[in-house]
């Protein structure tokens, strides 16, 4: 294996076995711990492959006895000595080399170690500043280097897969131009062009097209995006993108090769593979579930009232069906003895997705108990429990309102009563395409139309001649893969037509010119023989953390930024030299305050 | 395979043979060729495998036929068809497919084609401004859908090959902090942090290092690197490294490793495996080549003949080594006969290298010809041409001046003679591995020291005692990979001790305020415990150019830049909106000519 100045590594410290027994063997690695016990010294030595007891007798080997009495927690060192069993009664079955020790002869110390900030343990309790503050300490915690390993795996599985499948590697630029989405662009000043700026990519999607006209035929690509977006929750400034694009394919293409990549990828990492992908359409998904992104592991299902209370004389119900909204339920089973606090939390939580209320049912032992039944009939307090199967023990919950805000109250209240509920099966990993997207959708602020997607999705053929008449009713060719409820992939069969594409961007108000300036360069392009192609797009620090059921993408990354975009490890970003702006040809305005 | 709207491809073009005769196929790809000959219709359709003739007859398919009348090249179409042998005598060798063709019933046009600004073939002469600006034309020709195939096999190969060799593919940030080089950093504005910037990485040097302070122990990437540096031939602003790294190694471990990276590499590229990898210092490679990355492909060696002239009464060979400098030559064998004009263009050549002057001594068949012989005496005359190997017919070139400007003109002259004389095989790969670099040279123009690499390569054990007292003569554990006279990789063994590391910043003049602004973190990170560690970083862009005996990396970069950082397809960079600096709190300062 390796060698140093005077010594040679010939194991790893995992992966000694009773195999090696009477073998003279050199290790280097860390001090995971030390303990000295009836004259001797142990020391449990780490690598990346695992653990080894070391033992140090000042009988056997008194220079290196000595030496080793100078050993504390993470000093590196390398240490010659023999593999032997341990003694009867100090096997330890938790640690894969538990049965053998190395009773060391000669040992050398490569680096000495300060107490660390933090214990270099998998259950130690850290906060997230102090971790990200010693990052290449909180790396050599196990549960770390799995994540790490974790996301080496599925990286290799794809591109295995995908160059089994004919695709090509191929990479695209980072300095590119501003791309469609441009308020959201990192820009980067030019040094030789001075007051022009390149802009880094938010996704490789032109380029992939291009790659597509250009009869590359099967792109794929790992690669980082930017996007400097207001900060939320669990997002980076710099994310990692599966990226890929197919030529002459549809969507059932793409998504039979996707799922084929995505068994893969679970081959790969040792778990089982999924073979049951499900299907809904995007409509299917809002009604049901609230959301297009549908954690389909637990019911709670939306059910839609609407009909049986159009006409009732509880005025909340009846007079938001009347003003074009809906009413829907969600059967909270087992949940009637929830509290009146229990319920105003409720309350409030729809309260953040825009509902007004929370109207409730409880079905008590002693009867129906709720602020909203005695507006109701005997019929219509009926026809809802039959509607939603409820039974004496259950709660149900409404919401009345227009249907974006419906969905969107009870798409996260459902998620919310099935963590409390604990209904979600923390070891399933559940699948659904979401499909049949509307192509385009009003945006009520600009009162415009803007993608679901982005404007380079194809419309289903048979929707085309609506884009004139009731463009919010075409539907897409796009596909997004959804695993336990979170987005992991998108994607779609793209516009090949030039005059398709420049209809589009007409219906999302896009002038001649910008349409020019944007995009010109990619309608000229459909003029020299583009195949039909599409596409799909991971976000790997996303599924390589719903692979290793972890709560942020902050720990499948190496060297993550915080939730406001800074490294604490760093310190970036930082102040630049003056003559560095000047060469840029730039001025800071003036310094604020910085936003923390 | 892949499926369209109505027809289902179900070979690549290039994959026909004989044995699917008889066999009804549908293919899809683009209109390579169309031949209008005794009432048939042959087109020649491409896709990314291959070429194949398709066959419309008006008898055996009248509607195809039509169709196909208006097939231009560069439509792309969908054909189904029946597979033939060839009609004897229109059989094709040169044609993997050639045995047979496709005699079609069905056609579906799938887009059509305006015609292409530039030929779509291996050998059209086109200009590189169109070529860059059409790239998605330019890479459909064969030779550009060759080297991004090389490309990828390569990248392939050393993944393949660092995965069975333990290492893990890990991603550091592209949005981190300036650099040690840092004038030379791409900065990138923060919007939420205004007034604070991140840069693009020169190289991931720093989380590398970092990395193997994690135990994370063998680290490798293939990543993009960034640098703004004046536009020197057949540079990018940014490029593509495989970046590695590795804990308890020496010098001869990474060599050793990276050979067979190198083999594996050249073996999936269908190319022999080198097995002769040639060592040389750098002090040699200096001596004998005048230059760290000598061409090993032909001889020409530089020759000191200072200590035959040190006395001549030749003043400027004397004098300028009584100054310090030296004399070389090189024998430029059978080359007695150059014209004076050959001779005076040899001149000026050396003189863009700093030399003064480029003497000369041609023995021609009627004996000696030379403007300095006269100077000098029989002796060394008879010396200089033994010490030369000279004999009838050869032509001696010298050099008198500093070391630097001797090798620098001697170095290039050598390399213009032979590929004037033609003695360069360009079918070799010719390996050496430079060694012994000096750690540390004076710069002239700031007269302080600075790194022969970078401040993080570890000085040779036995010359650590030498960095008071001889700075410059401290050899560091570095090198680099030359291929055919090009640098294609270079790493070393790093410091991995903080006190020797601060010596060397002090020893390049660094601050404690620069070294702890620029550096702190890393010196930090090295009081924790931290492996001996070296790595090494190849240019890919390079590598695949050599591989595939190309001129410039252009050539293996799908969408490069210009010599002028300019993308021509996409026009980056380019002005943006003042919403967008103003948002970046940035102010464009004036607006200048722009550099072309």
């Amino acid at each position: 294996m390796t060698a140093m100045k005077d010594l040679e590594r010939d194991y790893y410290c995992g992966e000694l076995s009773s195999e090696e027994i009477d073998e003279e063997v050199t290790l280097m690695g860390w001090v995971q711990r030390r303990r000295d016990h009836g004259g001797l010294i142990f020391v449990d030595l780490r690598d990346r492959f695992g653990l080894v007891q070391v033992v140090f007798s000042p009988q056997e080997a008194k220079e290196a006895f000595e030496k080793a009495e100078d050993l504390r927690k993470e000093y590196v060192i390398a240490v010659t000595g023999k593999v032997a069993r341990r003694p009867e009664g100090t096997i330890n079955p938790e640690l894969a080399t538990g049965e053998i020790e190395v009773n060391v002869k000669e040992i050398e110390i490569l680096s000495e170690a300060d107490t660390p900030p933090l214990q270099i343990a998998e259950d130690s309790e850290v906060g997230e500043d102090l971790r990200l503050k010693y990052r290449y300490l909180d790396l050599r915690r196990p549960n770390m280097q799995e994540n790490i390993i974790l996301r080496h795996q599925v990286k290799k599985a794809v591109r295995n897969y995908l160059d089994e499948e004919d695709f090509l590697e191929i990479e695209t630029p980072m300095l590119t131009k501003s791309t469609p989405e441009g308020a959201r662009d990192y820009l980067v000043p030019s040094r030789v062009h001075r007051g022009k700026f390149y802009a880094l990519p938010q996704s490789p999607q032109l380029f992939k097209q291009l790659l597509m006209v250009s009869g590359m035929e099967r792109y794929y690509q790992i690669t980082r995006c930017f996007r400097d977006e207001d900060l939320r929750a669990d997002r980076q400034p710099e994310f990692t993108q599966i990226d890929m694009e197919m030529s002459f394919v549809d969507e059932d293409d793409v998504i039979s090769l996707v799922e084929g990549m995505i068994q893969e990828i679970f081959a790969t990492a040792g778990l089982e593979e999924p073979t049951d992908f499900a299907h809904m359409s995007y409509q299917e998904a809002m009604d049901r579930f609230g959301t297009d992104r549908p954690d389909l592991r637990f019911g709670l299902e939306l059910v839609d009232v609407s009909e049986i209370v159009e006409d009732s004389e509880f005025n909340v119900f009846s007079g938001t069906i009347a003003d074009g909204g809906e009413v829907k339920g969600i059967n909270a089973k087992g949940c009637a003895d929830f509290s009146r606090k229990d319920l105003d939390d409720l309350t409030d939580y729809v309260g953040n997705y825009g509902a007004q209320g929370l109207a409730w049912i409880a079905l008590r032992e002693d009867g129906i108990s709720s602020p909203i039944s005695k507006f109701l009939s005997d019929e219509e307090l009926e026809e809802i429990q039959n509607e939603m199967e409820a039974e004496e023990g259950d709660l149900l919950l409404f919401v009345a309102d227009r249907p974006k805000v419906v969905a969107a109250a009870l798409g996260h209240l459902r998620l919310k009563l099935a963590q409390r509920l604990d209904l979600i099966d923390q070891d399933e990993f559940n699948f659904v395409w979401i499909t049949d997207f509307p192509l385009l959708e009003r945006d009520e602020d600009e009162d415009r139309l803007v993608s679901l997607h982005h404007p380079f999705t194809a419309p289903q053929d048979e929707d085309i001649d609506l884009l004139d008449s009731k463009p919010t009713e075409v539907k897409a060719k796009a596909y997004d893969l959804v695993l336990n409820g979170t987005e992991i992939g998108g994607g779609s069969i793209r516009i090949h037509d030039r005059d398709l594409q420049e209809k589009i961007f007409e219906n999302l108000s896009l002038t001649d010119e910008e349409i020019d300036n944007k995009f010109g360069f990619l309608l000229e392009a459909f003029d020299y023989g583009t195949p039909p192609h599409g596409g799909i797009a991971f976000g790997l620090d996303r599924l390589v953390m719903l692979l290793g059921k972890l709560e942020t993408i902050r720990d499948v990354i190496a060297f993550p930024k915080t939730q406001n975009a800074t490294c604490l490890l760093t310190e970036a970003p930082s102040r630049v030299a003056e003559e560095q702006l000047e060469e840029l040809n730039l001025k800071v305005q003036d310094d604020e305050v910085e936003v923390n």
